[in-house]
């Protein structure tokens, strides 16, 4: 049994990315959860930050029920402006070493998006230091991740390494985006993903729908 | 009216990449030939060679149709081993010289396919020396092309400059595609390409379909 | 007629990337606007800081008026520090959706001073920020920019796509930069530039002097 | 049980890179062949080349013999020439779809050895082609290849995602490398090795020594 | 005679990556100063960072000494979390216009752990900024340092330029090293760095133990 | 006393590229030989190629004259198809160890134009293989070159990091430039690169003119 940690820049990230997945790891009793470093209080022209921070925290506990996930985390990091900085870095090494995944996905390198390209640059950095003797006041569990995969959303991966299908998950998935009443109504990101997830399965010859990720680190062990 | 040459270094790039835009060159009356570096002899488990050379310019023929060509160029470069060869870059320089494009599409330059990769360096330097004072083998009558856009097929691409609205092309691009039978029934391309054209223009909120390119050259002129 | 905004990390800056085609625009009656992100009261061994900014904008009015643009902003981000915060970008989404520009001029991602490149990184979000559907706090009014176009300064471009005959206006270009004073008298940027503009149109066969951009973003449109 | 398929530039260049980890293959029960691209003929400055190749031919045999490999294949192509060519890539791709290996090994992308570059363009391009609906001269039974992955030599890699403890593996190792007299004689390939090995080791936490490598294909499968 | 500095993310970095450079230097009688960006608080699972902070300064003096160095500079930026400030850029600004160097040592920039590429942006512009007219409050002395070499830990250069033969050098370079006990006894980065010196000197026949650098400025003059 | 190495993909690169440079290491009494892979045969709408050949032959050893070099090789290798060939590669390792060189100067890696790439390739290819126990028919005696640089033509340098100030030799250089009348003619390449070692000057701070190099081998020895 895998312990997944899927870090999201903001709520839909990371059902976009990789919502088939996450419903795979369930159904298969995965210890599975979301870290939202942002609420995504700027997405919108309508509703008030205030509001929509609790919007969208609502609507990413019900697009994870239907993916099977209830643990979630809320970092509350300012939307648009996640940057790198000593709380944000100390926070995320002291939830590594306290969850101890064997799994982690987050977005790739090169998401044209600001928000996606420091969620990178945050987690990466803070999955190294947790796994050295360093930063003690993080915990001293030190725990290095086996497996750390990279999600594709705005930027497409032009070199990836693994392919995961999920066929019969995308109905799964396009639910639980649903979920996300407050991006959807603006913007179909669930034709766009159901799309982008058909190309890949095409061109990659795996199933009817696939994700892909860019392995960023691989657990070395048995082969 | 544009003189439009769209550079595929197998049949059926043409359309994958850019059938939309071809067909809206086509509709608004300019003048579009496409030019196949390769016959495409070598994409089949079952047809033999010589016969699949035949048969897929056959395809290519009854596709461009359907997109409103019907000036096509055959190199018969040998598919699989596109090179960067005298005799080859020689007659895409004569080509560019006589045919005198206001536009040129070709594969963009990081294309996973290598085939696709060598057409991205032989008609990117065949456009550089067909404009200088070099080269008088192949005509002195030198051309410089306004315009060059790269496309995308296996490789999508992480910086585009150009989103096409082919909402209105779709189905004929879907036509189009269709007629290259041969390769469409070991791979359902029109549904990869239909979905990763959906994605494009969701995330750039163009239309509903769209196709991306990159900038390679844009013509100077009035603003 | 287009609207153009220039973003300009220090004032001078403007002017030697892009202060033939600034001439131009305002030549064809174009509604030119210069923002500088600072006001360069870093930029001198001589001047104190507090009567540095008031020079170099009195210098930038001058320069300006000689390109024909009267319209200036001066947002005053501290010299030497301009840095992605909340306020700054915040600042700039607000700005392209007032001014609603159809083009903007930036300096491209690689130039190697750390001002420059801050600029790219700031404007370049702010731009895609100000298309779409969030942060309601810097105004409901989203626009998207056409065209985008990154220049050249200390960094000269290694790939660009745009090259603009500016031989009609080299002199203005060159009067404008010698309003500059308080940099012109440390470094002989006329010179440089001067050089910089003859090589581009050898090299390039484009007129007499020439400036070369890098399209970040070209708009759709009938072609 | 995995099928396992090393390709290496030249004999010696597979044992320096993994030869422990194709000791820790043997040693499990895996079937490993190792494909010789070039015999290394050029490699000396004593030796006549049509004596050096059969010298080195001779110590591959005798260095993989004490890893436990004795599956070889030596094809020949001009050591410092290999290049990219109709036929050196038909004889790949014919020879994974004959050994449907599970895991492939190859020089990564940016070894600056020419030959070394050239390896990794034709064996990638070789298991891409393998797996598809292509090239029926190379035989009908196409083949996936599950697990890719790039090593170092010349180059270190500065990302990599597996790091393989050989410590058990070490000694076998370097008595295998010393085999490989006409080279080990000139350098002190065994001493260089231990070296790197040692520093990846450490560095990674990983062992007393191990080799690192980078994943340019991971097999999708059971999590 | 030489005049060095030497920048270090951490207490020990300096000696890992040019530990055998800095003893040739001392040797020869250059004048060499080790400028330490922090003290490296936070590099320890047992002492509390207050602690530790002394306990590092103390051992980067042992090891210096040992090296030749007494000249030493703590910055104290804090461990972890270097990053672009103006306090953080003005000193270092101040210290090369005070200090002279015409050499500067520093980390490459592609190093992966984030305080050694924080310290290679930080410590370049500051050897740009100090060149020229401008920031006054830093003095007005301007100073350009003739050659700036880029040195290795945590990822090992791919392209280089300088090899530094440090064979006579090893011992008292391995001596230094030991001396920061405090990250000794976790990791062995003394083995580790002996391993990677042999390694280079190895694969670029220089001597018995060598370094490598990259080039970031060579001082123009005299052939 | 240097012995220098110059290797022009035609002939007038060199002069373009490093005249000054040329000029000042003559001047000093260094020995210079220039190395033309191509004699340019291609350049010209006028001229037939095999009378051309001659007379830029003729005109290198003009303009090389008005630099004080006389000695010149020309290889005769097809103009616009340099190529990596054995023939090619093993005809510049006997070069190299036949004439010894302690400098390098050779075309930039990212130039644009095809046969400056292949250039590079081709001798810093060479370079390597020349100083190592390999290739015994190019002969025994191997050859380590010191200092290797790249030079700027068609595409220029985003980082570099030598500076050569040529002021006292930009008349030569222009001077020998003219000599290349078959190709001034149609391009004012001396008005071009004129304009561009003033820029290069004035942005480093480096006399009246300069030309810029990039480090690819710095030679070890005395600091």
């Amino acid at each position: 049994m895998e312990r997944v940690l899927v870090f999201a820049p903001h709520p839909d990230d990371d059902v976009i990315a990789c919502g088939g997945t996450i419903a795979k790891h369930s159904h298969k009793g995965d210890s599975v959860a979301i870290v939202y470093l942002s609420s995504g209080e700027a997405g919108s022209l309508v509703y008030p930050p205030a509001d929509l921070i609790l919007r969208r925290e609502a609507e990413a506990r019900q697009a994870s029920a239907v993916l099977g996930v209830t643990d979630l985390v809320f970092l509350r990091f300012p939307d648009g402006y996640i940057s790198f900085q000593p709380g944000y870095l100390e926070c995320l090494i002291k939830l590594i070493r306290d969850r101890k995944p064997t799994q982690i996905y987050l977005p790739h390198a090169l998401e044209s998006v600001r928000d996606h390209q420091m969620t990178y640059q945050l987690v990466s950095e803070a999955a190294k230091k947790a796994a050295g003797p360093w930063f003690q006041n993080c915990g001293n569990n030190t725990w290095s991740t086996g497996t750390i995969l990279g999600y594709e959303v705005w930027t497409p991966l032009q070199t990836y390494h693994w392919t995961e299908d999920i066929t019969d998950f995308m109905e799964i998935k396009l639910a639980a985006l649903r979920k996300h009443q407050s991006q959807i109504k603006d913007t179909a990101y669930d034709d766009a993903v159901k799309g982008l997830n058909r190309y890949r399965a095409v061109m990659n010859n795996v199933g009817q729908y696939c994700e892909c990720f860019q392995v960023i680190k691989a657990q070395p062990g048995d082969f």
